[in-house]
């Protein structure tokens, strides 16, 4: 992975971002000091700025990533501690970035000189009006559809924090479409519906699906997300995609065939165990079977899922059941991992023993995905034999979404399809590092090469 | 006016702009050639760049203006029959400045490095989620709601075209939106209703207006767009401005308090005839009373507007007709015309003639406002001796609607009341270039001016 070692772990649960403005004593060794200070009260420290000095002082600004408030006020005791050092301010800079949004509309047009807003607007825009309504199809040409995208939520699933909300969403909405103009240029649109009901919500998109050219569906509980996505596949005739399933999936495949590749093994004759029944792991399923994998078991918290099966069963799993596990094996968690080669976690946190990987086959693939906390620590599983190892930190969909969208848009494709996916995963495996699971999710080239590989996938099969 | 003279109704009715790239020979006398057969189409030059300069060629970018694609024929053939003139290219100007819309969502933060990405995505995100949820107020401060506003349009009046439908109706919104961000920095996004069910609509926006600070309803056909607007006012707790009704209305409210100035007449004294009583012409009527103007009467197809008249009436003029014509007027529309001060006309092209105007009292005000044509033309109005007039070009709402909502917006108003439109039109024109009855547009300073009235105003009230 492009991001190795055992403190990145500790860095990701460091949510919290800030900076101290401290004004410091002009003299040697005092930066030496304080970042001592800071690292005893278990804080990483980032950047270091000297923002001014004088002939005795020197103001500096120092970024700090906390897990707790708690932890912050130990470090500002700390560093105020320390003879001729001072905290003069804290900013919260997760709360900066956030200020007011992350995202914008601008004009791509200057308006200056009444000829601009002449054509831009009255009576210059009737020609580009007139233009779609003789066929619909200019509007592709004539206004962004092209590039804009409805990020479309009720908050019912939202990062680890459950059913907050559609107004508490927005954040993640807003950072989404962030990067999605970030790295790609799509124009994102959050839009927050305030309803549980599949039918409404279904309805409402159908109904205003109009000036979008995609429609990415993010953070809907499981079931509602499947049928959902499904009844909207079925009504409109653009992308829809819901990123926790197909995302999530898109990316585990890529990081998948790297460690197929690195340790020698091929798709038809590696075995999985999958762990998790909900969105993610139902669209993992899928996707590794599109892709060649032909021996999956998928457990849940009622054990292996099989044909036939009685309890906690929903048509999702049912449909599951038919193209997984054909040997209908129901053995108990621990014995499912006996002596396969894969092991893909999408459940709860803690809940696969160093035992179990030790009892896989040699050489063992072990993504544990679950998030914050996966269901074995990469560390605990290479100590118990895992040959190649990913989590939930090293999975991340911005990798995909981007680029597939993108690519979508491009050629104007009415769907995302299964091999639409598998070319993205395909592509993102092949453009990475030697030696890494995964390419740099901020190297903008990354997501100009899924884009493509993902249009050309479209065009072979529409050709 | 700040735009003046008998060409300007002509520019304006020129909605079509193409550059001609020409290639010319390099000798004196050449550029007027050209200028001078492009006039003879009757087709108006813009600017005249040269972009080549060559030995004995120079390529020339000419900028023109025509009424209809013929027009553009006869101009391009005029160029080419001058010896050593020839063009070369044409650019439509106005297809090119909607190629893939005039709006762009934009990432307000940089997303270079991992910090940035674990700020404005997760895992630090989260932080401004549970802001959110712990108090639904901060919404206004974490996210983009404070500069967001839906332009919600079912495309069932779009400008001069009709009921041209939601998808031919998107280039007006994204240009208003584009307006929106050159002007005010508001980031507006265009929300097509496919349905022209009032209660459809209705609900469609309530369920999604979560991630907005404000709603402005676009080209909805009356009757419908007064009972969406009633509708939605009720529901929501952001302000809901039908751009239509109130944005015409309080620019037709700044020109006119000018106007009143410039023939010395005060408001609670002048009698104004309104012609019209469409959306446009109800709103007006509204705000005039609202200013202090106690004696209007408004016609329509069916006559004079009184309470207990049976033909033609709706509930929206059963209301009109309680606030307006105490004297129950009934004459025919041509001696309605007698000794009044103040025409106003929202109805038909070409309703008036100059016998009516020479009808009103000394000096009158008359706005032909009918688009693309009046009731009257300017010309022929002054010629029967109106001694200000206006029509629909000078009177844009282009003036209003940026600084109304940005001001709403500024100090999170529940609602644009007719207050604050009446304070946006004194502070128009009181800001108006001495001579003028509306300042210009293109002025950014004269929508951030209009911005604080309107948050002034609504402070008065609160507090």
């Amino acid at each position: 992975m492009y991001l190795k070692g055992s403190s990145w772990q500790e860095r990701y649960l460091a949510n919290q971002v800030y900076t101290l403005r401290c004004r410091i004593a002009e003299k040697p060794g005092m930066v030496g000091k304080i970042a001592q200070a800071i690292g005893t009260c278990d804080v990483h420290v980032g950047t270091i700025d000297l923002v001014e000095l004088g002939a005795t002082d020197q103001n500096r600004e120092i970024l700090v990533f906390c897990k707790t408030t708690d932890q912050l006020d130990k470090v500002v005791n700390a560093v105020n501690a320390i003879q001729d050092a001072k905290v003069l301010e804290v900013v919260d800079e997760v709360a900066e970035i956030h200020r007011r949004g992350t995202i914008q509309m601008v004009s791509r047009v200057p308006i200056e000189t009444l000829t601009d807003l002449r054509m831009v607007y009255t009576p210059g825009v009737a020609d580009a009006c007139l233009m779609i309504k003789e066929d619909t199809d200019q509007a592709w040409e004539m206004t962004g559809i092209c590039d804009r995208v409805a990020i479309v939520t009720n908050g019912t699933a939202v990062l680890g924090l459950g059913a907050i909300g559609p107004l508490a969403s927005l954040p993640v909405m807003e950072g989404k479409a962030a990067i999605f103009a970030e790295f790609t240029g799509i124009s994102a649109v959050p839009v927050l519906i305030d309803s549980n009901d599949v039918d409404t919500i279904v309805e409402t998109v159908v109904l205003t699906a109009g000036s979008y050219g995609a429609i990415q569906l993010e953070d809907i509980a499981a079931p509602a997300c499947f049928e959902i996505e499904d009844k909207l596949r079925a009504r409109l005739n653009i992308p829809v995609f819901h990123d926790d399933q197909h995302g999530t999936a898109t990316v585990v495949l890529a990081a998948l065939i790297n460690a197929l590749k690195q340790t020698g093994r091929k798709p038809q004759d590696s075995t999985v165990l999958m762990l998790g029944a909900g969105a993610a792991g139902i669209a993992i399923s899928k996707i590794l079977i599109d892709f060649g994998i032909k021996d999956i078991v998928v457990y849940d918290s009622a054990g292996a899922i099989y044909k036939g099966r009685t309890e906690k069963m929903n048509q999702y799993k049912e449909k599951l059941a038919e193209i997984t596990n054909s040997n209908k094996v129901t053995c108990p968690l621990a014995q499912g991992f006996k002596d396969k080669d894969i092991f893909i976690g999408v459940a709860q946190p803690n809940m696969v023993t160093k035992d179990m990987i030790a009892s896989m086959a040699d050489n063992p693939i072990v993504f544990p995905l679950s998030n914050p906390v996966g269901e074995i620590s990469k560390e605990e599983a290479r100590q118990a034999g895992a040959a190649v190892t990913a989590d939930g930190r090293d999975v991340n969909n911005a990798l995909a979404y981007p680029g597939l969208f993108r690519g979508a848009l491009d050629v104007r494709a009415e769907s995302i399809t299964s091999q639409m996916q598998v070319a993205a995963a395909s592509k993102l495996a092949e453009i990475s590092p030697e030696g890494y699971l995964l390419p740099d999710m901020l190297d903008r080239e990354v997501h100009m090469q899924v884009a493509q590989a993902v249009a050309e996938e479209y065009q072979k099969n529409k050709s």
